[in-house]
């Protein structure tokens, strides 16, 4: 089985609604968060991550309005059988902004007029962590990461205003800082290297409580530890919820840990650039 | 004379030093910035631009360190005898962080290590903004734009860390904000729409005193006018500075109003992403 078979059956798996989660589902192969967007908005929607390539790095976008089966760029998704609206192990459906269910595929509200956008995932960067001896203690202890709004302005884009960055943290020692941020550099289509760090850090972010985080669980910290943040995949999907009320039509998205595996490995990631898309 | 001429003929005449400044130069012709630092600090500047593609939106950058006549992309300086030491009216020269002194040229101070990168300037959605019927107020009063700190952090980038974005200000009115933001929308690789407008925008941003520019001069506002505020070409200038106490070796820069006419023109907009470099 060549290579590439581990991302089309990860595929499969997901249509088959057979996956929990795809953290830890064929590593070294870029994992891709969702958005699915009516047409007349998709240029604001494009806007937005070009202008916040951090915190909403565009891997893919829909060849054309409606078309589920062809994502661009070449090299994202090769199998020929392709099917937005299956290959994600489970959806969110939104209205208005407002999250009305999740559901297993999207084939009877999906229309010839939605677009949908592939955004880089954080899973992707924390395998190269790991690789480097840095595994993520939510990993460890099998919790999800903490997250945080921050006061990071998310730089508007049309209907897109008003938003803020989502940070994911992950807590190192201060020794270990400047490896974790040259390890996940590389990363820039998967939200690269670190946007804070420290005790600083979390006062320049206006995180009130580390121990609270506004998503997912709180961390254990060991003696010495420090937060590290990272932006998040979620920001998107808060911008998306934001501004929803300006949106006429059906918005769709990943469940949170159901993400694509696309076809890209790390190997590809030089090549990779948020707005070659 | 064809249509390249015009670019041609303004980069002769900065390399005479026959221009005072290049504001009203080739009008529709994009203009860049200009940050040359040593090859060693290439790639996390270049990483810096790609994570702040707004206020530090990449044109064009050295085919090869210490080549000064050709930049890549193709297109954006298509002259056979370019020459990035001479073909900018005015330089100015930094090292470790601090201004030395201004310069005609620069080719008795460029080394073979030298990294040139050419950034998206503010003059060009300016043109959009007057063909628009929006003309900049410090254009009509022959003052120099405001420029502000703002509290936006620039997300960091290698030894790039701790800086913030500085933004240009010009006032509208209330009901010209959402052409003003359509009018410099597609102008993504010349800081594209506004970062924020309006009084709780100054807020936002941690201005305190509209009255008090940071860079620049004051502008006047008519009745009923509120600011609006764009990324500003300003902020990679300070990036290297706040950062250049990690810099070995001189780092060079346009002065400011003395750009570079490049060959690409707003036509060229729909095809150019800062990243594509």
């Amino acid at each position: 089985m060549g290579s590439i078979d581990v991302a089309a059956q990860a595929r499969i798996l997901g249509r088959q609604n057979r996956l929990t989660t795809t953290a830890g589902i064929a590593p070294g192969y870029l994992q891709a968060n969702l958005l699915v967007l009516p047409a007349k908005y998709a240029s604001d929607f494009q806007d937005l991550c070009l202008r916040n390539p951090v915190s909403c790095p565009l891997l893919g976008i829909s060849a054309s309005p409606g078309d589920p089966h062809t994502v661009k760029p070449a090299g994202c998704i090769r199998s020929a059988d392709f099917d937005l609206r299956t290959d994600f192990p489970k959806y969110r459906v939104y209205k208005r902004g407002k999250y009305l269910d999740s559901r297993r595929d999207l084939l009877d509200v999906w229309t010839p007029d939605h677009v949908g956008f592939l955004i880089g995932c954080s899973f992707s960067f924390e395998d190269a962590l790991t690789a480097a001896g840095l595994l993520p203690r939510h990993q460890q202890t099998g919790s999800i990461v903490a997250m945080y709004r921050s006061n990071i302005p998310l730089l508007p884009a049309g209907i897109f205003t008003g938003a803020h960055c989502i940070v994911s943290m992950r807590p190192y020692r201060p020794d270990q800082i400047d490896r974790v941020r040259e390890v996940t550099r590389p990363y820039l289509s998967t939200h690269g290297e670190p946007v804070a760090w420290g005790w600083d850090g979390v006062k320049q972010l206006g995180i009130e409580d580390i121990g609270q985080p506004d998503f997912g669980e709180p961390q254990v910290f060991e003696e010495g530890e420090v937060p590290v943040f990272w932006a998040c995949g979620v920001t998107p999907q808060m911008a998306v919820e934001s501004s929803g009320h300006h949106i006429d039509g059906l918005v769709f998205a990943h469940e949170p840990g159901h993400m694509l595996v696309t076809d890209w490995t790390s190997q590809d990631l030089p090549k990779l650039r948020p707005s070659n898309v």
